[in-house]
């Protein structure tokens, strides 16, 4: 593969310890000019669905054949499967506990392997560490232009978990919060929304065969969540005033609950998983 | 452009969430061999003043032709616009609301648009991540060498807030804390000074007009902060013992207030803005 | 030397701040191709051992010739010498006080100066910042292939501490806390351990004569630590349920102290230097 091949990196490993750094040397000792990305090592522990959104977010936004690395892996040790995938946009590498759930209801996956061939381990191969031993030298050999299919056999049942509650009905959605991010924006299962004048046109994010065509009058639209109930869904923060609660498209193209300039998940009380609700 | 092109990122969108993650995908998709530097992505929401000093600090250390994008941006949605300019030292990209204020003031300014051009923003352009779908694209572009004038409209009147207080007078410098660091070092706007044996030479960073030629006898001058007076302005923490208080020369040529293995501001009670005077 | 001459950066600096920052502006205007991988920036301040360890930890994993630059310097201003040394793994540059030590313990040091030579240093050299001003442009020209000798004389008394309790004797292993991760998992320095079966096999980390030969029963040895006492070595956190104390081999091949899905440090009160015994 050319040079500058990347390989983005998601765990849980925090900053401050020698963890991430170890990776990083092994994948940079296989493929030298491979470039580094960090996406995140701030998944909280056993944030396995955190994880999911993450990757969700920035997959479209990586060139293809981007290898996208995640070590969020509370089963490390146990009989949990270490996998690689592919599909038309990039390769994921990482443990079989679901992480790669909404990548894989995105883009059919054409190759999926159990990382089982040594020689594209470390060795040995710690009890502990499988993001230095396993995860890191097969993605740096992707990278290295490794045909997947060589990694390992084929896996044809990945743990995948539920898609988050989507239900689309005439004059109203039922959704949940899936992702709180760190400015306090509670981030819902209720997209993709794009604008269309006033209206807003739905597409379901994670159901391969959701309604389309739903066209949702956004001022006239009725949010409730965390035992609120606000009116129309906004284009921009600037909409409101400094401190007042606003449901609005964010970034991921999904219906969010916030504050300007504060949280709108302390303002609400809201959790992942916690209803939301619109109505028009 | 060559190869290894450098983009630099300063923003407050922490390092938890995948927005980062985003930008630097968007890059990537632009031009595959620019090399991604972060500068910090925490700046406290709103810092607009401490990412200006940020920017000021690491500005003369970069390569010149090194594009640094900053994506502090509370106006986001609102009519702030979106800018790039250039110095002789390099490119800077993001919002129009005082953030360059600092590097404007220290070089002229040869190039300054407004990004409006659709053929180098991702299109549809979002409502609240302009980051990623304005910026990120500009500061590639011109990493892969478009030319500035390009990417838009020219503008003659950047949003720029007032440089720091500073007066000088015979036998005194009056100024203000501008930035504390992690360590607790209070910064002030007493700046930039070089010894010259026991003297220090005063060169005012961010006035274009300002006295120079100014010199302070160091271990016999004063400097009044938090309250408190301190005698003497010291080379190095080394000249006093583990948890002193005193005032030294830092790393960016400024006045500084600190404790030695401790916190200045803390020691002192010290918060950005506030007075700190310096006679002899 | 080649592009893509990789410069590894570890210091007590913080993300928040530019100082990062203007040490990799400082080595990217050396050696314009420079592939920069931060280890971390959050070594606790004065945290000379956690330094030691961090780099123990990363050292075998990256390519030969990498340039390990350290910054985690208390004695910034004092008569510490700047120092740069080559094994054959690699490069290291930092101040003069025991950063180096595990490192050194490891592996034979063919070459060590004092970085003095005022062509690889910044002019001025401030007093609080060598970081920037003397360690990073010494990594700078190490990666652009400037031979070691030329940055300054020779170096024969290196400051190194102590090495790490660790006693062995019949049926007893007498070691100490060592660091502590973010995930709370006590290491130990007693290590490193492999696997032979049932047995442990342990060779001193950082003895040069250690006994070797050491066969331990890791099914029928118990673990004292905190006042507690643990019965078996594990190989995995699968072995035991969540918030179950144990005692196991982890990354780096030492003992440590965990606790499945939460804190070893916390459940067992552990602090880096608290004793630990390993009985059989």
């Amino acid at each position: 593969m050319t040079d500058g091949q990347i390989v983005t990196l998601t765990t849980d490993f925090g900053l401050a310890d020698p963890y991430v750094g170890a990776m990083k040397g092994v994948m940079l000792s296989i493929v030298p000019h491979a470039h580094l990305v960090d996406i995140t090592h701030q998944i909280p522990p056993q944030g396995v669905r955190q994880t999911a959104f993450v990757l969700y977010a920035v997959w479209p936004f990586f060139p293809p054949r981007t290898v996208h690395l995640v070590v969020v892996d509370p089963g490390v040790g146990t009989q949990r499967r270490p996998i690689a995938g592919q599909t038309a946009h990039g390769f994921f590498v990482g443990p079989d506990n679901g992480v790669f759930s909404y990548v894989m209801a995105q883009e059919p996956v054409s190759s999926l392997v159990e990382l089982v061939d040594p020689q594209y381990r470390l060795a040995p191969v710690s009890q502990t560490f499988h993001g230095r031993d396993i995860f890191a030298p097969a993605a740096a050999h992707l990278a290295a232009g490794v045909p997947l299919h060589r990694l390992g056999p084929a896996v044809s049942d990945p743990v995948t978990f539920a898609p988050p509650a989507l239900s689309v009905s005439p004059g109203q959605v039922r959704g949940e919060v899936i992702y709180i991010d760190h400015f306090g924006n509670a981030i819902t299962s209720i997209g993709r929304l794009s604008w269309e004048g006033d209206l807003l046109s739905l597409q379901p994010a994670f159901a391969e065969d959701g309604p389309s065509g739903t066209r949702i009058p956004a001022p006239q639209a009725y949010v409730s969540a965390g035992g609120q109930e606000l009116r129309g869904v906004r284009r921009t923060y600037g909409e409101v005033d400094a401190g007042e609660v606003l449901a609005l498209v964010g970034s991921t193209g999904h219906l969010e609950l916030a504050v300007r300039e504060g949280s709108g998940a302390d303002a609400l009380g809201l959790q992942s998983g916690d209803a939301v609700e619109l109505r028009w």
